[in-house]
């Protein structure tokens, strides 16, 4: 018996998302046809303000999770089109949210809806892709998926409350956080997976296990998304490199830094957070402390236990091509933090 | 034969609210409940920010348009406490989203909750409400009001939109102020109104009668709305005086005293809009030459001709105390303008 290990190919452990765009690209191409078709209103403004982020070079991650969890269930209908649509309204409708409440000036490397067209018009459009969203899930006529797609909205505005009252609060936990991007974003991505199991009439285990492959995959995407935002290798992002930390969010990076920071380290990462320390200096101080600590690091390994669940949690579906690109996806997801 | 002519009492011209507040009274009591329970969360910012408005002394007409509606149809069920509660959520998310998008100071009377709290918080809460809303829907079940309730958001959200779109803008004609007033007002009334015939099983005449009813008092509701901000006997409202004029909102006011003005007067209403003449002897300015111009009473006989169909749309529901106290409260709709 030989004892040579074959090793993992590169592209293996690092996954990919390339098996994911192949499973979905027909199906992704009837979504976008109806957000396309949906998005429209005789109020030129609405479309044009919609499309600007549509258009905008977006993963649409979400709705490749409707798509992916209902090949995986052997699901042969149409009807995961439209919901698709509606869980990438809702999403980009928070986007639009954000970008007001953050005050962004970048997204997806793009000024932001805000900065072209203002905060006024950005709240509304985002209201009217919310509403259209609940219309588009009317016509589909699940009350399943309303209640898993209404309930997870709520649970989305109220991380994002949450996440606002923790900003510039440096004695946040990482128990609190992790409750807070469970709910702004990990709520979603399990929705979104989770309805495919519902419109394909699947078994509330089959169910749940979309569910928590969404989940576990929505606070892995969170945890890269926190840490690459004081990466000093990460390559350039779509938004504005330390955004989180002139905003004072309390993010892992900062939570673990600041756990592990000596007396002296502590003052600084109060003053920073507390926004008297914002200075392009004091963002390079702040990177210097977190890769002291390993804090990128180690988020980047929260984020892989995360990952690793969410592939476990598809154990109970036969292998197959859907069930190895949701895993590849799960994967890169963490490695573009590596 | 006697010739005598019986004048109709003050009051009846005047119409009265009080029918309507005591013929939904009891209901209300249910439906504040559901409104109170259902605000909660465990973000305490959120109760405390909705709380704020919520508990503001809002009339809150469209519930009341639900509970007279299911009244005056003869439902003697319980659905409609819950669909009333999220008629006033989608209100309130919208009133919150206005706020920051008009960049209010008071709302009410009181400071605005974007003034307290911030617009982040103001338009997250916002969105938190709206999805509750949706949440009660679902709860109750009916993919009719489901579909009535989306549909009513998705065209507040696109008249929102047109109306920004046509601020500052001098050449708006009546028909497009119509227009939007219909979409961002009135929908939701007529919505409201409708719903109480879906819960009852109504016949399709009956529905369409309570939204017609809903429609035009909707429009007469904001074209009295309208009116008081230039009305220089109004008593004190709950908003800032003169805040159309100073964002330069096209009202019908203005679109009259602009039609029917001089060429000097067209001037300065050009200047006025376009947000170069916002100074208080302006404002003053812009009062007079409406009131030389009959616009704001002739906006109010406007108002008067919708709040008349909206009761003769009642036409084909038997006399009662349910139609009297909607007739009356049309009445009073727009006699608070006279």
């Amino acid at each position: 018996m030989s004892a040579e290990v074959i090793p993992l190919k590169r592209k293996e452990l690092e996954g990919s998302i390339e098996p994911m765009l192949s499973l979905t690209a027909h199906g992704m191409n009837q979504v976008n046809q109806v957000i396309l078709d949906r998005m429209q209103s005789e109020v030129p403004l609405i479309p044009a303000l919609a499309g600007h982020l549509i258009s905008g070079g977006g993963k649409r991650l979400r709705p490749m999770l409707t798509l992916a969890g209902a090949d995986l269930v052997g699901y042969s209908g149409t009807r995961h089109y439209k919901l698709a649509a509606a869980v990438e309204f809702i999403h980009t409708a928070t986007l639009l949210h954000d970008d007001v409440v953050d005050g962004s000036d970048l997204r997806r490397g793009k000024a932001a809806a805000n900065i072209i067209y203002g905060n006024p018009a950005t709240v509304l459009v985002g209201d009217f892709l919310f509403s259209r969203s609940f219309e588009l899930m009317t016509e589909d006529g699940s009350l399943k998926v309303l209640k898993i797609l209404s309930g997870a909205s709520a649970i989305i505005a109220e991380g994002e409350v949450d996440q606002l009252t923790a900003q510039r609060k440096i004695d946040t936990s990482e128990q609190r956080y992790l409750h807070i991007i469970r709910a702004k974003t990990a709520a979603l991505f399990a929705a979104a997976s989770r309805i495919a199991a519902v419109v394909a009439e699947c078994s509330d285990e089959q169910e749940q296990a979309l569910d928590e492959y969404g989940r576990n995959l929505g606070v892995a995407f969170q945890l890269i998304d926190d840490a690459l935002d004081y990466d000093s290798n990460a390559a350039a992002m779509g938004k504005d490199r330390g955004d989180d930390f002139r905003e004072g969010k309390m993010t892992l990076p900062v939570i673990l830094a600041y756990a592990r920071g000596t007396e002296e380290e502590r003052e600084f990462w109060k003053a920073a957070i507390g926004g008297f320390r914002t200075e392009d200096e004091d963002l390079d101080h702040a990177i210097q402390l977190i890769e002291r600590h390993q804090a990128v690091s180690d988020t980047k390994l929260r984020a892989r236990h995360f990952a690793q669940r969410a592939i476990d949690a598809l154990s109970i579906f036969p292998d197959g091509k859907a069930r190895r690109a949701m895993t590849q996806a799960a994967l890169f997801a963490v490695a573009r933090g590596y």
